[in-house]
């Protein structure tokens, strides 16, 4: 959720709150009831209006599910931009959160990177604090590969639910590295063999952040960018046509298609979008137009 | 099995039979029994021919073994070039291989390349199939890494007997991640770690396509090519005479080394060279020439 | 230990043997008693000019712990440079090495750097015998993932000890590869994933060289260097006056700051330097310091 307007420190307006009920009534209607924020999103704002709505409806808490993460710190006078999952941290990032969202608990709390200095028996201390004092229902991690989940798996009492990564039709890391597995053309890939498989088995949830590959093909004016993306979102916009749903529809419907089953997280603010691209639900995309898509957005044959 | 002719639409010839005639027999004369094919070498045309042998000399199937491959579809009206594992094309797949090449069954049968779609339940299920009908005895994989197999082997009622990869004296890359492990020279290598021991864990053999680095080392004229590419053909060359053995059989020398226990796929069609190739078998590699041709072909010093 | 003058073949002298003796000296009186070798380091003179010292003072075997290395072996008439991990070639450096060391054991055997041609079943053997002949008290690894560790483990009676790797402010890759985990600014990253969290589970431990980044953050003239290594002397040189420690110290304790349980190896010869660089010891480096030497010495943000 981008709510709450920019990464500033002007203050939450009225136009903000509104614009955060009217993303959530759209959600709602459109079938969604799963809100992914994070401490720092506009640097607190969004949990902080969505909060608002809450206050103004409480009645919505128990119908929808809230997920949240900590564990990156902005430059302060203290040090540079960093992550912090030390118990202390932890602690103080989730009171915040729940705090600025006006509500008792998270269904889902994200250990937003992988910290360096994480400690899994410091870290499975303060989850079993959290969960016992109600706090938070449910643990998971975003940006991190499977040994680094097995390494915290290990200490910790309840199973890690969901891993959040980047993937989208722009973003093909996640499936090229098993496409171009030892291929010469494969070596600026960057995503962790072995992570998607490690998810799958463990029946982690995974989640795409960046799955709207930010508009790029479906809707944004691209006349400046690349061939590949320009030929991809006239096909987006073909296949949209044709399975009789939005273009951001095509473009998640591209990701769900995955057997990982992955579940996209999307970013938009706009009450447009965010209804188009839960139709992405109701349709299945031919193997023929994943592999079409894939493709196009790529700019190359496969090998 | 480069038989057939082009990969083209031009029908078999009766001098592309009489060719992998010629084939099969200095192959079989030099102790070569398995064949390697896949349903789309030359569109098709390399198992035609090889069914005319078969057809012509029927007692030939039970003294060899005939392994094809299924998953890599080219672009046609449906879609544009791209990989299928569903169980509707293996099965179609190897209906067409196993007419094409006049037989009942394939000794082995590989997946040519990692799907992302692909569904290990789905395949198992359509292996199980064909294994019970007796059209298929053995099941394999080829250019796959390790958690694909895995992936894979979990859902399966038999081991998968094999992976093939591309490997060769001029395409390092499988011998490479290891040697730079944590080294900054190694940052454009793209094979993954585990891959090879895994392989020898689960008693998998591995085989290698591009065995022969297509002939760079063993003939063809290298006036054009890189310094590291000339100084190896006169090594190649030397360490021939100095073995007794053909060019050739010094460049699978180099694969068979390998403690992996690598079966070089040769896919040469010309008979000299078939004949030379399988002259592999009778020499073993001294440590320090294995090393001289590594570091030779790789044109640089270890780390 | 850098002991034994140049990578030549001029003899050991006089002043090189005090030099030793030095070295040991305020190793010992710095808390030090751990000393890496190699059979090459210098060519074989660090460890005679060593030997020299045990030799003249053959009380300090007991108080020390002697760590020697095999299986490079450089370009000679046989071959090329080459890694030789052969039961035979062992064998043969240990026997070199203690014979220099004037000692009857190595207290820790390490594996150089991986051989492609390695069979662990032939290296179990020789351990064996190093063993049960009271040779060698202890085995590890250098320069290998955990791939490679765990195929070798598997034949062994008893647990490798150790993994050395290339590890320091300078040279980031094994903190990297988690950080940048699936993100595009990382394709350049060359460490295995899991590494270090193998090494961590199976209580190996973990040992740095090029620890101190070859003085490049301490006290070298760095005026021509990049602005990042300009960047990161000064912030190092702030915080050994703010810690109360040499500028070695603190680039020594932002490794020992990770979990992972880092053993520092220090490449350096220069009593001042070695004095200096046992105070990292004493001071556990904040959070907030850790992170500004890490991304100061990167030269960028954290994603």
């Amino acid at each position: 959720m981008g709510l709450g307007g920019g990464w500033d420190a002007k203050p939450v307006s009225r136009a903000n709150i509104a614009q955060a009920n009217d993303c959530v009534n759209t959600a709602l209607e459109s079938g969604i009831n799963f809100f992914d924020h994070a401490d720092i999103y506009t640097l607190g704002k969004a949990e902080q209006v969505f909060g608002e709505v809450l206050a103004q409806r409480p009645e919505l808490r128990k119908r929808i599910y809230i997920q949240s993460k900590c564990g990156i710190r902005f430059s302060d006078d203290q040090g540079p931009k960093r992550y912090d999952l030390s118990a202390d941290w932890i602690r103080e990032s989730v009171e915040g959160s729940l705090r600025r969202l006006n509500t008792d608990y998270l269904d889902v709390l994200m250990l937003h990177r992988p910290d360096p200095l994480m400690q899994a028996e410091e870290i499975a201390r303060v989850f079993d604090e959290l969960r016992s004092a109600g706090k938070v229902h449910y643990f998971g991690v975003s940006n991190m590969h499977h040994h680094q989940i097995a390494y915290l798996q290990q200490a910790l009492d309840a199973p890690l639910v969901a891993n959040q990564i980047e993937a989208s039709l722009l973003k093909q890391d996640w499936i090229d590295e098993g496409v171009y597995a030892g291929n010469s053309d494969g070596q600026d890939i960057n995503f962790n063999a072995g992570t998607l498989e490690y998810c799958r088995r463990e029946h982690m949830q995974l989640q795409s952040w960046g799955s709207l590959a930010q508009g790029l093909y479906s809707g944004r004016a691209v006349s400046d960018k690349s061939e590949a993306v320009i030929r991809t979102s006239v096909l987006v916009a073909k296949l949209a046509a044709a399975y009789n749903v939005s273009p951001e529809a095509i473009v998640l419907a591209w990701l769900i298609r995955h057997p990982a089953n992955i579940q996209p997280v999307i970013g938009s603010t706009d009450c447009g979008r965010i209804a188009g691209a839960s139709q992405a639900g109701n349709i299945t995309l031919s193997r023929e137009h994943w592999y079409a898509l894939y493709e196009s957005a790529k700019g190359m044959e496969l090998p």
